[in-house]
């Protein structure tokens, strides 16, 4: 198994990316669309657990749309052979002085491209 | 892609109960050793953030081993593919009422066996 193949990483870098943007810029269409549409799909979120693509759905359309920007930061890709990926970053937003953010997504290609079949949002006090 | 695969799915389940009873017994070997030797594997733990399998070694040999007993609740292991899972679990402890924990953790299928590459702990008061 190839690690961190360059083309597959390049891919999956450009598909974080789009889920960035999306998110702080709440573009929920974008981001339902990132999302494998599976019930097994899963979402730990830094205030509710998430099991499902519809439960996930329900949440993002009823998020409020404000204070959503923040900082990355220790961002690190990781692929594993051609179809999978985690994707692990920090995040600091100015509203939250004092916390840091963590996300961990996992990432499958599927044949409709990239998408995320699991992820885990937490905040802490920083270190 | 197959999702769930019977066979594959009973050898992550293996796995992850492997991982527990190793996790709730504070067996620090085989913690070790069902994490990927990598400088690349990460875990955000509940209230630390380890890049690097050296981190996570050094954190494990330093914790304390109380109070690791725990229930788990509403664990889903998929699989995608013969070669990765993703494992969710949510968990309580008795010392630890009115909270709910989450674990999730990435497993990749190496030549020496099922590994997780990538997991995220975090504690959040219960919904």
């Amino acid at each position: 198994m190839v690690i961190d193949d360059p083309a597959v990483k390049a891919e999956v870098e450009a598909a974080f990316r789009a889920y960035e943007a999306a998110l702080t810029g709440n573009d929920v269409p974008v981001l339902e669309a990132l999302f494998h549409d599976d019930p097994r799909t899963i979402r730990y979120g830094a205030g509710e657990n998430l099991y499902g693509m519809e439960a996930i759905r329900a949440f993002r359309r009823a998020r409020a749309p404000a204070g959503l920007m923040r900082a990355l930061q220790d961002t690190v890709i990781t692929t594993y052979g051609r179809d999978l990926a985690t994707a692990m970053t920090l995040f600091t937003r100015d509203n939250a002085p004092g916390k840091v953010g963590r996300q961990s997504q996992t990432w499958v290609r599927f044949p409709e491209g990239w998408r995320v079949v699991a992820a885990h949002v937490s905040v802490i006090d920083a270190p």
